[in-house]
């Protein structure tokens, strides 16, 4: 199904290699915008120069940082231009809680002799070349959310730091008061350190092994960045050390300033003992002095060494012998304002109904590819169809939001924050999400079609249609989809152009959360003449425009079925017996899968013979205000009780019950906790009747 | 609002007294049914013999019991008849959680002296009257759900068993050992026995004084039942003692063969101690004899003696001096089917709109008014409106659905698993849930209208209205709408014409819950003629023809934002300074408050000025596919992940990763425990494909 639209669109001859992720849908022909329309996206010269503006990448855009703000200015100047511009526009704040290095006292990572000496200091920032316009040593490298500490210990190797990792080194070692220094992959970030510390380990390094991003390359002088792609020995992946996303203080709450928070002590999923990352320049000198046995050779990387488990510590032979490495980090939390920008095009004949795309503003330092591909892409779409609209030759069916979320990369904070303050709107009326966050990966290099090139590099055959372009699963919560997704149920894709498998084995394109994602770095070795962020631009903005446009939804109810078929075949080849062995019976689950399939089948059928409806618009505003008030986790013991306007009370008092109770207790009581649960109480009810009101609302003006 | 509907419609000059609550919205004039369709149900003068047929009276249906059984095939019957039946109906089944007391060994209640001789037996059940037809000595009265035991001790007198009651009780005597007796009202049943048992108290009685319920009648003669509609001293109220709604084994799953179920151990929110309701014939016998000091004035009751707390025990001077009060309670509970019954009239426009109207068909013995009075209106509103339907006279635009739920009287467990089963598709396309259990209170007693009598006896005073009929809020749990209105979220009414509150203090009908509540005795004291039952079943069916026929939903939302700033009102004047003291601001609360009162104004503005709309049907179906996927208790401990088919796993399995994970783990720790979670992942994913299949299916078919 996917063939025919992108076959129909993408004439240009681009190339997008595997690597489109729909949610799980296939694309279907539909009814679309004109094709004069679907002829300017594609042939648009003038996206050329605008695609990857150098404005995005000049200064580091950290979440917060006056960088940040100038993109925010820079956003809001496009998308409220009156020739180019949007419907509207507008910036909304939010107060989060993001964590930063002290700019004033670097962290620091040293070997340090029995009596305190330092035998060796690891780089505190990225090198800087002459080469690259931009400056890379701005932002120091750190693990967001890593606490602060000192600790001082043997070192030892535990490869990615996952649980069976530290499981098998604890067997030939006693890991108290180690320091452990992992790679990335294979774990989460903040996974690395939980993983540790019930061993006793007290601080944790994190590298990235050539092995894992650059294919091995490890050469300063001649094989990586500014002479290639990879990554150069002083680069630094930076992140967010979090298991959750969102914001951690306001869990299922909008971060306005007057939002409850949880106390900071009952934050759960972030490193409980000191982290660092470091670059594989340091690592080397660190790892390949370490002492004890071999460590496996799955625990083996690039280095020209033998990666030993340590002894604890560093070999006999090694100048650090009987050295300790040690940890300064100064890492801190800090409640700071964080704003996405908003744009609308609004819809002509379901302004009610949402398609929205976004992508993430905030970068760890210059961020060319990881956001500013995805932010350039988007500006490009908005650009094209906003002088579309402004000259007034066309607009889209349904409304189309813009999101440039900020905080992304500390937990999808902006996006998150966006679902918990409209949900019960988004709920209602959204149709679906697109998400290009990093556009591009690697340049186009032939110049086959997207189809060709997609169905040739990644496909998978289907039982119905044969061999088609393969569609990835959004399972996880790698970008600002998850919370579109995984929190509201709103069908998502997120689109990027990737690279060749067969040609490298890099985890991510190597500057990846580096000071080297820069204008140069993508203009050179990512992305040169930027033929890759068009393809995308205009891949992912047809794919907007046909769900904007088409007067049935381009959605494939039947390829949900084979995917939901595939999971059923997989969980019964390997739980049927082990559960049967339980009393329990996998046959609901087949009964259920089946059920779907023939509904499905039936909707199929359905579309064949459609006649068109009536007045749903405001009924749907009128019918789902109830649902407005829904809040499931306002009273998690009260089964069943989720209104918070007409829920029973204790307080027998004529208003808001959930307040009422939290008050009349906090009140007797006196106690702080229960003044906490009055102010969540009101914080719910805030965001709830908000959400009524945003239901009632004009759906004119998104 | 109500108004103009009531007084245009009903002009057949009934009473309705106070009583009906809708959820929180008046009802607006709309576009409706055509005249004759109203005027049919209005004039149909075989309204009359039908309402409360003796047929749904004749015996005992208590819920699975041959009784019910046959009220079932009774209500299939009508609703399948080929002239006056509905487009469909059918049954539901569900196995769910019920308590018994054992038939061949009857709960006891006894004084017994220090050598265990019994001194006296309460009655084991109600006395029969020759004058009514129906043999009331049929169902035992019990506390269903109270445990079974033995308890014995000395007796004291709880009044309502509320917190502040044993309270007071424990600052004059040691309540260890002893058994309270209470009075019905001011506390939820369990709650009697839930408030005792931390004060060591190791039984409950519950009675209903006089004074609560027949305006203090007692005697046997001449004043209560047969010769009034006063319960009789034998007359014991039953009930449910349970905090929680919905089958107990199975929250937020419906209740099918194979659905996992918790451990009876976890279940909340029902009595701790053996508890026996009885009636006060023998409350009496108990009370008047107690010793230790006088209870407050407002703990004393209608008998024609002081209310002693107890010393504990009996006085001095009485014969059961130095006696304990023994129970002996045989309750049991069993896993049994119950069934809801099911119709569909379909909807010609918009067939996938829902108007749902319900009540409970089991009762606890004969049930003449509660159900029966709700079950004849709802059977005469399908009768009228099926036989218009199967003559091609009309057809209503939206779809109504009948519900008539089985295990009401258990905890609305029949409506509650209605609503999980069919969570997603309920959410998405119900328009209102409409009630009718205990349908008149009261016989009328003069000619004036619907709408004059209830602007007479019950009203309020509008800032935008003036002096208006009253609507009261839907609260608390009291009948099946709960889960409706408090679970899903949907619009509720619960309609029931009731007494005069200037001629009775009666907490409700006298013979609720009793086995005098039978036909002879609805037919001779609550309804002579059955023309409150006529008045309710013409108001019900008109609310319900509105609801199903207006072009626009009959919903008024300012009426909403009134009641919002009635409640907002309250609240500021309670806990501004308290909350402030704590700095915390309640001004995000009247911001919220101001916008949902100028949207609801803006949406008024906007139904005057509609346009009409398009295909939205199949489009709303395509995008609240992956809602129908969530689940917010799936994965309790995972902020921010709902979706059952897309979210993240750890098992590294290409299928349904809560069921992986949870599999992989019990396979791997062979815990009982891990088991039972892998079985309650796989019950959450058949429930939710079900529920996704269901937003699929035809909603031509229900």
């Amino acid at each position: 199904m996917l063939k025919k639209v992108l076959l129909g669109s993408l004439g240009a001859a681009l190339v997008l290699t595997a690597g489109i992720l729909l949610g799980h849908f296939g694309i279907q022909r539909g009814s679309t915008a004109p094709d004069w329309v679907m002829d300017h996206l594609s042939h648009d010269r003038s996206l050329i120069p605008m695609c990857l503006s150098r404005e995005l990448t000049k200064v580091p855009h950290m979440a917060t940082s006056p960088g940040d703000e100038q993109t925010v200015q820079y956003m809001l100047k496009r998308w409220q231009d009156p020739d180019t511009g949007l419907d509207q526009a507008w910036r909304e704040e939010y107060k989060v809680y993001l964590s930063f290095p002290d700019p004033n006292t670097p962290n620091k990572v040293t070997v340090v002799n029995p009596s305190d000496a330092v035998l060796y200091t690891a780089r505190e920032k990225e090198k800087a070349y002459s080469s690259d316009q931009e400056d890379p040593e701005v932002v120091q490298p750190y693990a967001a959310y890593a606490p602060a500490g000192h600790p001082k210990g043997r070192l030892v190797y535990a490869n990615q730091g996952k649980p069976s990792d530290y499981f098998l080194l604890n067997q030939t070692l006693n890991l108290t008061g180690t320091v452990a220094i992992t790679r990335y992959g294979g774990e989460g970030r903040a996974g690395k350190a939980i993983n540790a510390a019930p061993y006793g380990v007290i601080g944790v390094l994190v590298y990235t092994d050539p092995w894992d991003i650059n294919d091995g390359k490890m050469s300063d002088n001649n094989e990586t960045y500014p002479f290639s792609w990879y990554m150069p020995p002083s680069g630094v992946e930076r992140g967010s050390f979090n298991t959750h996303y969102g914001d951690m203080l306001t869990p299922y709450l909008a971060a306005k300033d007057d939002t409850y928070r949880i106390p900071e002590k009952n934050i759960t999923g972030i490193p409980p003992i000191p982290t660092q990352p470091i670059g594989f320049e340091d690592a080397y000198a660190l790892i390949c002095e370490l002492g004890g046995e071999p460590a496996p050779s799955e625990w083996q990387g690039a280095f020209n060494c033998t990666y030993n488990f340590g002894g604890p510590g560093f070999k006999p032979t090694s100048n650090f012998n009987n050295s300790d490495v040690k940890l300064d980090i100064y890492n801190r939390e800090e409640l700071k304002n964080s704003a996405n920008v908003m744009g609308v095009i609004r819809g002509s004949v379901e302004p009610d109904r949402y398609v929205i795309y976004g992508n993430h503003r905030d970068s760890w330092v210059h961020g060319a590819i990881d956001p500013s591909s995805g932010t350039s892409v988007m500006l490009e779409v908005t650009r094209v169809l906003g002088r579309m609209v402004k000259q007034g030759k066309w607009r889209p069916r349904r409304s189309i939001i813009f999101g440039s979320w900020g905080a992304e990369e500390f937990g999808l904070i902006g996006s998150t924050e966006y679902t918990e303050e409209y949900y019960s709107k988004l709920s209602e009326r959204s149709v679906a999400y697109i998400n290009v966050d990093i556009a591009v990966k690697t340049p186009g290099s032939d110049s086959t079609s997207v189809y060709d090139n997609w169905i040739r590099y990644f496909n998978r055959t289907s039982p119905a249609y044969g061999v088609i372009p393969n569609v990835g699963f959004l399972t996880g919560a790698g970008s600002d989809y998850a919370a579109f997704i995984h929190f509201l149920g709103i069908t998502s894709m997120d689109i990027s152009y990737t690279y060749d498998r067969t040609k490298t084995r890099a985890r991510i394109y190597p500057a990846y959360h580096t000071a080297y994602d820069t204008f140069d770095y993508a203009s050179k070795f990512i992305d040169p003449g930027f033929t890759s962020h068009q393809t995308v631009a205009r891949t992912a903005g047809n794919v907007l425009m046909r769900l904007a446009d088409s007067l049935l939804l381009p959605f494939n109810c039947s390829d949900y079925a084979e995917t939901l078929e595939g999971y059923l075949s997989k969980a019964m080849e390997l739980y049927t017996d082990g559960l049967a062995s339980h009393m329990i019976s996998i046959e609901p689950l087949q009964t259920a899968v089946r059920n779907f399939r023939s509904a499905a089948a039936r909707l199929d059928h359905a579309l064949s013979i459609l006649r068109p409806l009536k007045v749903r618009r405001i009924n749907d505003q009128l019918m789902l205000l109830d649902r407005a008030f829904l809040d499931p986790v306002a009273f998690p013991d009260r089964y069943g009780f989720r209104h918070v306007i007409w829920a029973s009370s204790k307080a027998g008092q004529a208003t808001f019950p959930g307040l009422a109770d939290a008050y009349t207790r906090a009140a007797s009581t006196g106690l702080d906790s229960d003044w906490k649960e009055a102010h969540r109480q009101l914080s719910i009810l805030v965001q709830a009747i908000q959400g009524a009101a945003h239901t009632l609302g004009d759906p004119d003006t998104g």
